[in-house]
């Protein structure tokens, strides 16, 4: 096995060609993004992967540009550049203004630093937060 | 130096005082959570801290809700326990429901999951979020 | 000190030059990897990490496949980019087939999903697993 | 909503015992975990994330020992103890011998390190692992 | 929103200009970073982050270069590419000699190890480190 | 395999032991902490780690609190409790005084902020960084 490469719809399997036509026609975009060309290596885990995503990005209690911008944050968190590319696009599209990726960005900062905060003072869960 | 003790309000310095009073002027809370009486102990990074959670976490483009929800999902991916209980909490009374919880662990779960595909094929940003 | 600088074989101190040779001599390569090179400004630290490698990634009650099929899950994991190239085409030397590494990616993936389902529910340890 | 409380089988609905039903019959256990019950608060993401462990985790290029220690493996590098807890356990029941167990803990130790020594010294990819 | 582009001097607003020239100032550079001019495309954050900053990086208890070198090594541990090259040239500047570039990365390094030989064998706390 | 249990002096192998007695000459105490305890399951790695750990700690070009900090600072970024609760209780016996555990939170706090600032705004490294 050599590095991983992209597999672009002409020479996918059907199984491959059925996957990017689905996330098509879902996005309404004329091309995959890299990540699903690269996961196509493995067909059962494009598929896998994209039916999960489509599930869990779908409208509900929460509308898609909420959704797309804590996968923003936690990408961001994980410091995944890809992933932050991708979603920050996404969720640009999804109607994040400039000010709204502002904000997100600094409550992400905040979170992380508190997190840390909270671990080195060895703080103690509130009895309140355990009911 | 021992373990980080929690600093109770009767015990604090006129200037940690100031803190916790404003805190729960803001909050409408009759006490603060542990995280600052622990933060107390140094009452510049107490006061730096609030300072700037206060001001990150007021209404603008972002409602109080979805940044609370953010904040959650960030203190998840990092493991951080305590700040999973208090924001948690402050989610919940900021108005998340229990399907709302659910929709965001799911996205949490997921941006997790993506992540590491993305690294571990070595996804090449697109051109497209280059821009 | 400015940015870390290689150390080139015939730059090394006598110290290095014997790492670099046993490393080349235990994996039958021609030229020591960039990570080595990097590590030679310390040679101290190059000794260790070597003899350190050397033992831990021997074979034994795991196999070499295994070991660095488990060293790529980490790689992955933390997000480093360096040492998923690295140890993706080490796995790849040891037998890893296209279909084994897409398992394994599979798996971190889940891993990391389900690390963050069981930290946002708060899932309490089963008294079973703690005998 | 308070915190997360755990569902047991007489309580949960039809679809969540289906789920249940199901993974104690693929596993053969006389009830399911912790985990399982809490995530049961959100069905679809019970049975999306039981389908997608079943499948991933599932004997194939990867023998099931291997894929539940590459699943700890993961859990340790993320810190999550809960996940620690119970893939220790089932890496225990697939066969995982104290001795593989310890080496597996030597891997995953030297790999944190190393990830960290190659991002602090800055090293670039070697031409080679680029193809 | 497009990718977020950098904002130069020139086309800062007052507020923006107003922290550039005291980033300017107090460390004496005739130009601000990367991070800065990324930062400026919110000039709140800017604003606070810098405040932040200053008063956390001033000379207090701990020495600029230990607070340089602590920075430089959370900003490896969490992968971070931007912080760890503009921190180590920070620390650099602050004093840092290569030796103590290289011990600091060899304790980075054994620190990242043993969190996860600590997290593997769930080791208790010790109760001397309770009190 | 069942969960790891600790291996008291008593009950350790001649190789165990030996390494216990050399802890406790070197540092001057009655008894090893839990993590040896617990490492000792795996005399190799127990041996190996301790002669590393000796060896990075050691007094150098940094002395041994600024080591002890910088240990701090990773297992608090890292959410390691044990490493935490161990390397608070070792840097305050090597002289840390409540204002430098004060400082240092404060500049890991900081550094895990602007890492996910630097991350999020995808700031390029400044061509200054790279020579």
């Amino acid at each position: 096995m050599s590095k991983p490469r992209p597999i672009e719809y002409a020479d996918g399997s059907r199984e491959v060609r059925a996957v990017y036509d689905d996330i098509k026609a879902t996005r309404n975009v004329p091309d995959v993004n890299n990540f699903w060309k690269y996961l196509a290596n493995d067909p059962k885990t494009l598929k896998r992967t994209w039916e999960s995503i489509k599930e869990v990005m779908a409208p509900g209690a929460l509308d898609p540009l909420t959704k797309e911008m804590v996968y923003l944050a936690v990408s961001v968190t994980n410091g995944c550049g890809y992933c932050t590319a991708s979603h920050g696009a996404a969720a640009t599209k999804a109607g994040m203004t400039p000010q709204q990726f502002a904000e997100l960005m600094a409550v992400v900062g905040m979170a992380n630093e508190t997190n840390r905060l909270a671990n080195g003072y060895r703080v103690p869960i509130d009895p309140a937060f355990e009911n």
